[in-house]
């Protein structure tokens, strides 16, 4: 992290006057909000509708590197991460409470970056900031975000409805943030060692964008709507779709089939696998932080998405008994397995 | 910490199963509830209700230390402080997510004991545990929790509402969390230098329940309802009746008188204060962790709340020209301060 050179300590500031500083550029946009920060809680009001809740914990070393990671990013990656949630349910995100804990090696300036990061991100995707906690770290910094939204409750998407024969799909493209994340600690390696290298990022713009500003599918009710198609099953891709699939599985206890060769790539993921010589698939299905949606569809639904730029089918749900299987391009079967706990 | 001697590793189980085994036991029993843990999000329903939410972060090292703070009370105390924010509203907690970021020294029975404590804050206080996010930390343990509640518009009780010449009113007593706090301090520094030495508990009952096992105030509503008032302002003495009352006061554009005589103190506290040579005073001033309520209600009630043994009369609001101000025993006034964050 480049400290500021304007660098004011916190404690120059106090604790009250700080949160005030950082939350005093967040006015109310929404009509559903009624309440923001300032109070013991927030208060907000969604009629008749449902309230969806999510809540997503971020700590250093584990899910980001300051080194290479600036606060703006950060800021708004943790926002983007938490709301996917929300529209994987096929709900709308409305409002945000941020949790913050960071040492005194922070000063109010990097601070104000990540909440820039996190200001940007409210007014891309409407939503309210309403509250949220302030505190020390005595260690490195911790974010919590925890995201509130709206639905009917018709039109909620679970992870557990798929059918056997539901074909599979994903929209956008796969392993492009896995690999943005190689090519900057591959850089920030020989950065470490030589403070005078400047790091080598032409023609990775895709997969650095990927990794460093990722977006929400907020256009994912929209597509539905469009195409006139009832999902049955929803889930983001945040963990890799390995993870994600074993999730519906689970949950809709099935088994499924996905095919190596359907799986989506953008062309500088899979130059960026060649470069380091690795499989762009181990990208896809174990890398994570894409943001994409995978759901399942009733079969019936295949022509309405055969032709949709945004939309690819990889494969489709099959009795449990026949597992959780990769089809590899050679033919052979791969059952596939979660990874843990991600850095 | 005491390590349990059957540790299991965490990797043994593995994030996902990990996860299963942490929440299984958390069946919803609430009508509101409409999806608990494992989809992408939790969902509940408050009808045509307020959506009532506050989020709380807890870092070791900063707001406990496990030396001495056992993982079942810090699960409990965690819930307690957060829906104490949702009380202090007026309104009433239904919902809580839990994120927990943990380090590899912790082992799978280390968590279940911060889940048991959890679980049993969820079953005294009605709320069903709905979602949360469980992480790595490379360094301490991290827990945020987010409480979710309902009310109706005209039952809330903001902070903003105090009018001058009301009477400041808090529940129950104060400074006894921070005196338990203390205690616990002191004999954990005489056990560091000899660890056969038994620590000296006998006769502090009292102090050391408010800082291990402290409670929210889920009768307020109730009182309020029973004594026919309703308090123009409140917030939940969490950081300390100091800073506390100049929330108040600030959200209000007001002072206020605060009487030293009249703040009421366990006499454990007092006794407590006496052997550490410290004025009990700064304890109920600065201590913070009693989750008492603080609010004020108009002059007119006085003859309602004189005599409730739950509640104590110490002051009253004044024009913000005459400041925040301690009226001493001796009768010289001191103006309040706030304290930063607080160990």
């Amino acid at each position: 992290m480049i400290e500021p050179t304007n660098a004011t300590p916190i404690s120059e500031l106090g604790e009250f006057a700080f949160i005030r500083h950082l939350t005093e550029n967040f006015s109310l946009k929404l009509s559903s909000s009624v309440l923001g920060v300032g109070d013991d809680a927030a208060v907000v009001k969604y009629a008749k509708r449902k309230t969806v809740i999510s809540t997503q914990l971020f700590t250093e070393g584990v899910h980001f590197n300051l080194m290479y990671f600036p606060l703006k990013h950060l800021g708004y990656k943790a926002v983007v991460a938490t709301i996917s949630n929300i529209y994987a349910m096929n709900a709308t995100p409305r409002h945000i409470l941020v949790s913050i804990g960071i040492s005194e090696k922070f000063s109010v300036e990097a601070v104000d970056e990540l909440y820039s990061g996190i200001a940007a991100a409210c007014d891309y995707y409407d939503i309210d900031l309403v509250g949220g906690d302030t505190t020390a770290s005595v260690t490195g910094m911790v974010i919590n975000i925890t995201a509130v939204g709206e639905a009917d409750k018709e039109q909620l998407i679970y992870r557990k409805g798929a059918l056997k024969n539901d074909l599979i799909c994903v929209t956008g493209d796969l392993g492009g943030a896995y690999m943005g994340l190689q090519l900057l600690n591959r850089e920030n390696e020989v950065f470490k060692t030589n403070p005078n290298f400047r790091p080598q990022f032409e023609g990775y713009d895709y997969i650095l964008h990927r990794q460093l500003k990722p977006e929400a599918r907020k256009d994912i009710s929209d597509i539905f709507k469009k195409l006139e198609i009832t999902p049955t099953s929803m889930i983001d891709i945040s963990d890799g779709l390995s993870s994600d699939i074993m999730q519906i599985c689970k949950a809709s206890e099935l088994g499924c089939r996905i095919y190596e060769e359907k799986i989506p790539m953008d062309q500088t993921t899979i130059n960026m696998g060649a470069e380091l010589n690795m499989n762009p698939i181990v990208a896809a299905l174990n890398g994570g932080d894409d943001f994409e949606m995978l759901f399942t569809i009733p079969i019936k639904y295949h022509d309405k998405v055969k032709n949709n730029p945004d939309i690819t089918v990889i494969g489709h749900m099959t009795d449990a008994s026949e597992g959780i299987c990769l089809v590899a391009t050679g033919g052979s079967e791969i059952p596939l397995t979660a990874q843990g706990w991600k850095e």
